[in-house]
């Protein structure tokens, strides 16, 4: 069994080791929580320094000038980090809101259809959205929240859409992306991804994979920060064919003309709505730039290397305890490990009691969180360690830990 | 005539004049466009620091506990401003997505009727998002969009939807928000008020006016920074009835318990979609501190004061010059003065090389907007002295000010 001089001399060896040194992290925490928020970089706090008190408080209004850039050019920063080109990416508003853009804009583009498809197993609020804006849709539509197993006999010539999650917020189960797509585009149907937990944490290839619309956030994987703008994708190929839902002055292609009427901008741009959040843009822009220091790849064997050790440590040193639902195959896990026990919530308190963020889903998941850019494997180490304790000492019977707080 | 001598008496009388020290000013520069983007105060970068140094790094995703709270916490600070009560204020999102949401909410109100009336003059974004959630709607919404002083007559029961802006952009106009509302009202229409230029500049009163649902932005007379969150008004007796039509699981009755159908929220908090930007949040929580220390019949009054010793010099030092298209009347007018001239553009341009800042509204506007909070009746006498120099020496015919910016 791997031992923590193993995981030391393995970190020794780990070449995005020096990446740590970017992070601001609590001594004696362990953080297995950057799928739900990502940890302060070092860019961050300057880069929005700079924009309160050089481009605010001295340009004042003149600043607009560059910021009426930075929508376009983060997105292009993150359009690297799904394999997308310049121009397909648009950083703003929410993720909710980003899907509903994506919807409306999609089902334009198959108006004798009929139906809608997503996964049971989504994130809730891509359900809230779907159901509303189908329900409002101008012609009839039907959702169908299935088993995302069952696609293949639930796809016909009446499915508009699908959206799925790309990795499960829930398990880490990561879907085929290219499979998926090809699937749907085979029954004439358009795709809609969410790469809320892919979105820096797994390579991703949206034009390998023929992508039509995909959306995802800032404060994940990416470490933009709480409520870190969101971003949405759309392929080159449907820019200029497909109209954003939620139009306003920003997305107008000429916006201080005041036209009456709305004439999209040429490009991504066309789905700005109005001002985004600077201050928000401008801590994910120092987010980002760790990530030019390193590649998709790179952290991705890394990543794949912290959940394998993860996964091992935890069948051998608590046999049976669990059930490991994140798939074992590579090709099938995102950047997470979720570990299924009735009493996940209050092991996942005492877990944090412990010093070892982790985070609960509901009903009975406890979900850890593995960031190759400033996790190391003793890291990993310990973290089972105190998950040795933590069971072997029944300290997760504290009825303390079972009080339900609102944010967990 | 007003002499520079008897404004600086009127500025060493003002008691609103110790408030100019909260802001971070440029020496030597008068800026007459806080009702663009308003400049930074001082509990600002503290409040931001705060958010990034204490709560998102060190209490990492523990902090949402807190964060989770703002929108509504700082929806309460707004609704003070407006004459809201508590939990009928929404911050969160841009001021288009906020339209959106309350047009959609409203629609649904009036299900046999088809149209929908807006102002001609109006915002152009409020325009391009209402002819679009118009032409997606279920049943067929026409929009009329008249010159509002036609109002009377284009009232009758098939109107669903009055949206208009307060005060207008470009003129600085302000209607009456009572009689308006009124005059919908009793055609059994609903209405939506666009607060972007009224709110923190002149007092309102949505109870007493009985407004149905209003939005505004945070980054004009707020002061809470570029692209800072919009906010919504929903009144009490709307909540429980309608619907936001962008929901997202932050609306949900229990948010964490992760259910597969929506169930709103209840109060103000149902339309709130997915997680606004904190650090955008954290700005405009430091800006309203300003507010506390004043109130809106005294910035009022100062800004009747400054707006109307503008108008009165502009037209005695240079009669004739400039058509003076901002009310006289004090219950007309916003805080802001609008002057038209063939040159606008040009002599905007000019202006701020000379050390003072307004800006061009197309087609012909020179728009001046008056900030009590930080502005002196001196700066209204050092204005207009440079308006006199930049006409008298026609500084203003140099080609390059007619060379148009994107953003002006």
């Amino acid at each position: 069994m791997t031992t923590r001089d193993d995981c030391l001399a393995r970190d020794r060896a780990d070449a995005l080791a020096p990446l740590r040194e970017f992070f601001t992290l609590n001594d004696d925490q362990i953080y297995l929580d950057g799928n739900s928020l990502g940890p302060v970089s070092s860019a961050v706090s300057a880069r929005v320094r700079a924009a309160i008190d050089e481009q605010w408080a001295t340009g004042l209004v003149r600043s607009w000038s560059e910021w009426m850039e930075w929508p376009t050019r983060l997105g292009d920063r993150v359009a690297r980090l799904i394999g997308a080109k310049a121009d397909e990416v648009l950083v703003a508003d929410t993720l909710t809101i980003a899907i509903a853009k994506l919807m409306g804009a999609a089902l334009d583009q198959r108006p004798d259809r009929h139906v809608v498809i997503t996964d049971a197993a989504n994130f809730h609020s891509d359900l809230y959205i779907i159901d509303e804006i189908a329900a409002r849709a101008k012609r009839p539509i039907t959702v169908k929240t299935i088993d995302r197993n069952t696609l293949a006999e639930n796809l016909d010539d009446d499915v508009a859409l699908v959206e799925f999650t790309h990795v499960d917020f829930r398990t880490g189960e990561m879907l085929d992306l290219a499979g998926v797509t090809r699937q749907v585009h085979d029954a004439g149907a358009l795709m809609i991804w969410d790469f809320a937990h892919s979105t820096g944490a797994v390579p991703l290839d949206v034009e390998g994979a023929d992508v039509d619309f995909a959306a995802g956030c800032g404060y994940k994987y990416l470490n933009g920060g709480p409520g870190s703008p969101a971003f949405l994708y759309v392929r080159s190929k449907w820019q200029g064919v497909v109209r954003n839902p939620l139009p306003g002055w920003l997305g107008h292609a000429r916006p201080f003309d005041f036209e009456m009427t709305f004439e999209a901008a040429k490009g991504i741009r066309s789905f700005l709505t109005s001002s985004p959040s600077i201050l928000g843009l401008a801590a994910l822009d120092g987010a980002l730039d760790v990530f030019d220091r390193t590649s998709m790849s790179d952290l991705r064997e890394k990543s794949l290397g912290l959940t394998d050790l993860f996964i091992d440590l935890v069948e051998a040193r608590l046999p049976g305890v669990f059930e490991v639902v994140t798939p074992r195959e590579h090709d099938r896990r995102g950047s997470q490990v979720a570990l299924r026990h009735d009493e996940a919530y209050a092991i996942v308190q005492a877990m944090i009691a412990h010093g070892v963020v982790g985070d609960f889903r509901d009903p009975d998941i406890a979900r850890f969180g593995f960031t190759p850019l400033y996790l190391r494997y003793v890291d990993v180490y310990d973290a089972v360690d105190r998950l040795v304790d933590v069971m072997g000492s029944h300290a997760y019977e504290d009825p303390s830990y079972r009080v339900r707080n609102a944010v967990t």
